[in-house]
């Protein structure tokens, strides 16, 4: 099994070590992640400068490639200019934080798993609960396990698989669910500092609402010790609008006109 | 009505003068926009390093105010700290370039609509398909109608509407068309060139696959001089995946425990 790696925390962070040491035991691991940190990028790719791909080592060992840009360019460039044909499977990860509910929209994470989506190659999000995460080996091992499922199962072209998992070691974890993306959202918060020139400036904080409150929810399970699978796509379409919006009385300015 | 006016291009781009100028006829409008383009940034936010906002010019009269940060960091920004209170709507564009298909995923115009509709506010994104778009006219005035539309008919939580315009005089466009998300997307190229260094770079290339073929979805309207009004929602689970998998044989890590 050819495995490619990435993360949105950069190639040095602990939780992509853990991940592609595990996977190594599976199959041949490619690394190819952001140089620098990356979070909550979204799925931004690089257009208006070019990128630059060096060689990474770790302990002195070689590690994989970084790239100067996003989690979606390096699955990009990745795929067409380093290891030049598709993996049988990209697992982005191990992300140190949950990639829950509202958090998937802003997730550079979940935005490398899903380019691979979007490239017809399988792939899968993982990350642990916690910005301090601790408990990356159990984590790394459900990855393993789940990537030899995705590769035997299949998914749908244009699906990819959103696993959260709790920080805790392997005899706290209350099971695994297969989940849908939960509706808790940010109460953001922008606090007003001044610089030392008197200027203000404006710096993102806020606390995470939690409105779900079903085990059927990524962020209900993982509140809960479960580790939560998330099918997801990118299909963005609201079918229920558009066909709600068939009876919509509309003016001229919107009439076909031939 | 309340307009809270963004877009991706930046502040200084032709598309949002001429949106604002625009909306300025139905409502009271603010302009909280990008200081800098930020094109393809997707729905990244700014959380390791504070904004800056500033009020902005155009012609030596107020026009808004700029946020040296993401499209959806100037919805935040612009609903807590500036305005705030929630507007009636948010418009973001007029964008130079399409919005359609796969390139909705990498949009900063929608993303900054999207952002809009996970604060429960309703949103219209709005594109004019050329990079060197020249009639925003028609897609201004269309804009303006469909915000009373929005405003009247309301959306539900959540939902956008994505809204993209062909590049020509109003007599030459066919018709507006109601349509989802087509699934032409990117073949990447990623041109590998030599600095004077003689060290290589990547710079992203590529061109667009056309794989829809029916009016029903939003790249093969533009394509046949339709107006595209597509709702989109950030509920990104892929349910009937998730009816898929609960058939898969789940190995013991997986196990419910309890």
């Amino acid at each position: 099994m050819k495995i490619l790696v990435s993360n949105d925390d950069g190639i040095d962070s602990p939780g992509i070590s853990a991940l592609a040491k595990e996977l190594k035991k599976i199959g041949d691991v490619i690394v190819i992640a952001p140089l620098t940190e990356q979070s909550a990028v979204g799925h931004a790719i690089t257009m208006k400068i070019p990128l630059r791909v060096t060689e990474y080592y770790k302990n002195g060992d070689f590690f994989g490639y970084a790239v100067d840009g996003t989690p979606a360019d390096c699955i990009k460039i990745g795929i067409r200019n380093i290891i030049n044909e598709p993996p049988d499977i990209v697992i982005s990860g191990i992300n140190h934080g949950s990639n829950t509910a509202i958090n998937i929209i802003y997730s550079g994470t979940v935005s490398a798993a899903r380019e691979a989506a979007i490239m017809d190659v399988p792939a899968i999000a993982v990350s642990v609960t916690n910005h301090d995460a601790k408990h990356f080996e159990y984590a790394a091992k459900l990855s393993a396990e789940l990537a030899k499922l995705v590769v035997k199962n299949g998914l749908p072209n244009g699906t990819l698989l959103n696993v959260n998992v709790p920080d805790l070691p392997e005899e706290k974890i209350a099971g695994v669910l297969l989940t849908q993306q939960g509706k808790s959202k940010w109460d953001d918060i922008y606090e007003e500092r001044k610089d030392p020139y008197g200027k203000n400036y404006y710096w993102l904080t806020g606390k995470l609402m939690e409105a779900d409150n079903t085990l059927e929810t990524d962020q209900f399970a993982i509140r809960n010790n479960f580790v939560s699978i998330t099918p997801i796509h990118f299909d963005l379409t609201d079918y229920k609008t558009y066909d709600a919006m068939r009876s919509w009385n509309l003016p001229d300015t919107f009439k076909k006109k031939n």
